[in-house]
């Protein structure tokens, strides 16, 4: 079983080095998986001038899972769009097939205050969204800058889901919520998009072969509100690629600690990649005190869903748990009466609680 | 100058009903405006058999502004798209050409209680949504459901915003920026979109023109998350169509009392179109217990935008502060120690207030 590596840009290279601390540990116990290691997103472009380049593809399809730190940077803002560190994000999503994005919300009780909503509101808040990521908007063709027949400029840009990729993110969601409360509530703009009203007909359909699951439907712009108004109505949400962007940014964020969420991106057959919720973080880039938690959490998804590892899954979400019992925080969730600690400290604190 | 009053449905008719109270007494004061009614939504539905019958549309294109109750309820869930309550809704928009809608999130001191963020985090909360409103997704073509060339269904929609539809908007909202605290945040999605990246070009390019408000730039998913994380550090956000939904109805749930939230649909010549932002609340209509508070509030914009009537428009928002001070509530932003009263009561009040 292969794993593949690619630890990015900015704080990437260093929560990523956390995370392989934990993988070595747990190797030495035994599990045994080959690791891999390549470039993507700006560190990509300088060494290979692009963003996914040739190197890192070939080992990305031959890899069982992948684990990514963060890509992005302010030094390739200028670059042009094709060369960009987001493209070689989205360029992997799509070229693996990693259609359903898992992206958790979840509140650890002991960082209820990090959270800006009172904790009656977000106490024992557990959310997860589920996102399709390899279709709508973001691929949608035909897109661009042209002349109307105005002969103005306008940008535009295509929605587009069809019937099957409605479908498979369907099934993702309703089973997901089959091991959870069984609560589903699909997201769409029916009142005004014509794709979403497409997407909801779908659900709707889908629905039936999930009796035991409970289906709703929220308006967006609802969706939007309701998270903040009472986030903990929802169980599972299902919801396309530009609003799943969205709404997850923002679930993600009611816990206050977006430092310790983990995502995945699967295709059908549970391969995936893993990565930390938050970004590359350039402003504290090889400082030592990014918050690598979420990406060792992401590892244990990567060894729940690719590699059916539950065991190993558990226990490292339960050193995680541990640590911070013991009250050891990075900067980013760091509050008084508890110990400051390093990134790489905070990784060797994971390691010894395994 | 005239005055189109449009009831709507739901809990529309009551709340309109004390805006119209209001607008009574400022009238024996001496403002000389003539007063309309019409249907729109679904009470232009059951009586003409369209959203925006003919009859509607003759007396809002006469109108120098229009005061809306809402539109939509479930018993129109059923009919056919362009039969729609919110077709009537986008349609006068677009009609009317009501490219600018603002949209205020404003904490009020006496409700700090209702929002569910910490009162640290959004006392003082005074921000401005400028949202495009006759253009993007919400109107671009092509769109509906299609065979692809796989032979299987699939539903498409269109982004799209001309050079000209952004620079107007631009400089309604560096204008609005230039009243206020001189900061302005666009909103794009510049990294996957090629419209917004067009958007953000553009919005610089206005700028030239106010070297003294500041402008800044930030991903949607982004402003999603910081809106919840610190919303104070924004003064106005501008955004297009359907990015501006969600966030303004993000941003005004932060305050936690929607039901104190005006807005107004503005064209190039500030012929506005003036309503709360919530909606119809179906559940709660004819018992005379909804917050007719963002009505009155809607037409206090309505004089000062449409009808350059500052000291009427004062007048109103200072009834309405006094009404609040003195402990009056409707049940939606009732808490013990506070005064509930009715719909027509809390209208009544605002009169003696005046
Ligand atoms: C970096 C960007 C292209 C990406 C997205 O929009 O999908 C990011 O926001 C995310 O959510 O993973
Ligand atoms: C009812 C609906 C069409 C409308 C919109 O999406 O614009 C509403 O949500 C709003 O914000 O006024």
């Amino acid at each position: 079983m292969k794993i593949l590596v690619l630890p990015g840009d900015g704080i990437g290279p260093e929560i990523v080095a956390q995370a392989k601390k934990v993988l070595a540990a747990l190797q030495s116990d035994g599990l045994g998986l080959e690791l891999e290691e390549a470039p993507l997103g700006g560190a990509a472009y300088d060494q290979y001038g692009a963003p996914y380049p040739e190197f890192t593809q070939k080992l990305a399809r031959e890899a069982d899972a992948i684990l990514l730190g963060a890509v992005g940077g302010p030094q390739y803002d200028k670059l042009d769009r094709p060369l960009r560190p987001e493209r070689g994000l989205l360029a992997i999503r799509k070229d693996l097939n990693l259609f359903a994005n898992l992206r958790p919300a979840i509140l650890y009780p002991e960082l209820a205050n990090a959270s800006t909503l009172k904790p009656e509101v977000v106490s024992g808040l557990d959310i997860l969204i589920v996102r399709e990521l390899t279709g709508d908007i973001y691929f949608g063709q035909p897109r661009g800058v042209r002349i109307n027949e105005a002969g103005e400029r306008e940008g535009f840009n295509t929605m587009l889901y069809s019937e099957s990729e409605i479908r498979r993110i369907g099934h993702v969601a309703f089973q997901a919520a089959r091991k959870r409360n069984r609560k589903l509530c699909s997201v769409d703009k029916a009142n005004v998009l014509e794709t979403t009203e497409f997407w909801k007909e779908i659900m709707i359909d889908v629905a039936r072969d999930y009796p035991d699951v409970e289906l709703s439907h929220m308006y967006v712009d609802n969706a939007a509100m309701q998270l903040v108004r009472n986030p903990k109505q929802f169980d599972v949400m299902v919801t396309g690629n530009i609003f799943g962007d969205i709404l997850s940014d923002e679930a993600s964020m009611l816990t206050g600690s977006i430092g310790m969420l983990p995502s995945a991106s699967l295709d059908a057959d549970n391969k995936g990649l893993y990565e930390p919720s938050h970004g590359s973080a350039p402003d504290i880039a090889g400082k030592d005190i990014a918050n690598p938690l979420a990406t060792i959490l992401s590892l244990a998804m990567l060894l729940r869903y690719s590699f059916s590892a539950e065991e190993a899954a558990q226990r490292v979400e339960r050193a995680v748990k541990a640590v911070l019992a013991k009250g050891l925080r990075t900067a980013d969730i760091y509050e008084a009466g508890t110990e400051k600690v390093s990134c790489s400290a905070m990784g060797d604190a994971v390691v010894a609680a395994l």
